[in-house]
């Protein structure tokens, strides 16, 4: 059976040797570790979209696959850190919400604290628990440590609220949850709640203004106009043919976004 | 034997989850794959960029990798997808040009398109081909999939123009076409185009200014002034020692570039 | 028994194609070499960046591990290229310094330069020698390839002076060597030193202006407010809670910072 891979999700971004130390500690204690970057790009501190990035791409991976998240900017407080062992994954992090999003489609089999110290780093610091404590215990599980050695049980994780929509017979009120680099405008309304509003072409505006309809694909707009689609992460997104959505719209995170028939 | 490679060559940058996913695709069909990250880092839609980085890289990867290139700017639309398999390596790619200075070098013996479904994930989505086509089809080929598996042989790809040299007696002129983090400008003016001004000193002229000769590193000149030398990619590129060229020469895409004897 | 990793630490940056060509290279000699990016991320040309991410985080690699640096303004000029080996590690890069910190730490067993061209590729260009010198190396290295078999012993390395501190009964001055992406100030003062001040409290101050204390963890503070923290490399920070000191406090490499009971 092949090594179950590590995912890393974090904010400590690629231009300090963060990201390289974490997997050289990963390589010390499991030589035969495969690592996949899944981003490191998620803004400093900025939990939300980290549980946003890690819930678009956590079900790509290999049954098995331990999907390791750390933006922590409580590190060294009394925040807690856990796993959370579910059907196919295991999901270690703080336990401050950023696996919240991910987990939803999970079906979640046991959650432990990390506390036995025999798994960690020594000695442990108070600003790089990536280091020495969430890579050391990435290591552990993908050479088959049952997740219970890690540490008690407990019952329940952290939740960040999702962003609630606001419907109408024929309308639906979101908002913008993330912004990739291409400058487009991920919204938290699902493809799905569109269905909701029945056959029929749809108006996307943003705020009050009135943007476009939406399309199956960026290009079916001429360049440098709007257009909306359902993204691959199952989203409503608001992009720019060849252009960048963001600066050309002036999109922000909770930008609002209402879709109606 | 080894399993062949699979090199990456993309502008989703590292911000968001995209590379990750197409890599956790490409390892959940072939738990042993290689991956190389050629480059993330091609401005958004520059397929001419994905272009030339691709041509300067490719040749250094062991026989038999497979080269992925997705700067698809077309995503969802009419343009097809394709794999073309030459006397040493698969690429594959939107066929959209981004192969055509990569292929210049290469002996290229059968072109297919893909559009064998059994090879793709399910549901395709209509804007991130690079994780439900792309990456799928790669992962097959490193597992040995022959390439006219995937879809009916096609006799030609799309090719991008390669900038024409303007030529004299005592003169070539080319221009930027790649700038580097380093800021320095790549020309299209190969080694081979100065070998044909003959013996001599040759000057360099960015428009009508005159620049600085050609030396043979960097530092040949003082700290802060400007130098052409023949680069890694065999092209003649403006420099600026211990400095931006880009940003101290006003270096554009595009700037002329004059080299006489 | 297991390949030994190869880490990079370069200011290659990830936009272009240097860092996958190097790699290329390597999986070319050695298609089972295990890569570790440490980062790429180094400033155009900064030795002294180069030198503190190396020696933050090579200590955390396996032992046997082959460390390549290449932060390189001098490539293709006279500057040599050696290979350090040590209790534990091979090092390998540009004569120019930027081992000098990592190194303080290990036992030096020999230096050799690296002048055998059995071992680079061919030709060798002027401007990239992390693709056609460096990258080999490693890779010989990583298969086995005794570090005498490279070139010459020579008996000495070019050592990049540690900036001194100035101390007094009751302080100790330092200054900011390195900026890291959350905008974290690291200082020269190392932990030790802060133990020489003895018991109490100890007050920060940037350059003449009293700061903060020392904390434990950046969330000791509240949110926005300034802290120092003894960070993961064991040196005296200088942070902003949830926020970036380098911006909020105007801090630059050289900023002097004092440390006093």
């Amino acid at each position: 059976m092949p090594v179950p891979p590590i995912t890393l999700t974090t904010d400590f971004g690629t231009s300090d040797w963060f990201v390289g130390t974490m997997k050289a500690v990963i390589l010390r204690l499991n030589p035969k570790a495969v690592i996949i970057d899944l981003t490191h790009g998620i803004p400093p501190g900025d939990i939300r979209a980290g549980a946003f990035a890690l819930a678009a791409s956590c079900r790509f991976a290999p049954k098995g696959t331990i999907h390791l998240a750390v933006v922590d900017p409580g590190v060294g407080s009394e925040r807690k850190a856990i796993v959370v062992q579910t059907a196919d994954y295991f999901f270690v992090s703080p336990d401050n919400g950023v696996l919240s999003w991910a987990l939803v489609n999970e079906k979640i089999k046991a959650i432990h604290r990390l506390e036995n110290k025999t798994y960690f780093l020594h000695p442990v610091s108070q600003t790089f628990h990536g280091r020495d404590l969430f890579s050391p215990v990435a290591a552990h599980l993908s050479l088959g440590l049952p997740a219970q050695k890690l540490g008690p049980k407990q019952s329940d994780f952290v939740h960040l609220p999702w962003p609630e929509l606001q419907r109408s017979s024929n309308s639906v009120k979101g908002e913008v949850i993330y912004l990739d680099r291409f400058g487009n405008g991920i919204t938290n309304i699902a493809a799905s709640d569109l269905h909701t509003l029945g056959q029929g072409d749809l108006q996307v505006s943003i705020g009050r203004k009135r943007l476009c309809g939406v399309a199956s694909f960026y290009q079916a707009v001429p360049a440098g106009k709007p257009v909306a689609v359902v993204g691959s992460s199952g989203y409503l997104e608001i992009a720019v043919n060849s252009g960048n959505a963001a600066q050309k719209l002036g999109l922000k995170i909770g930008s609002p976004v209402v879709c109606c028939r």
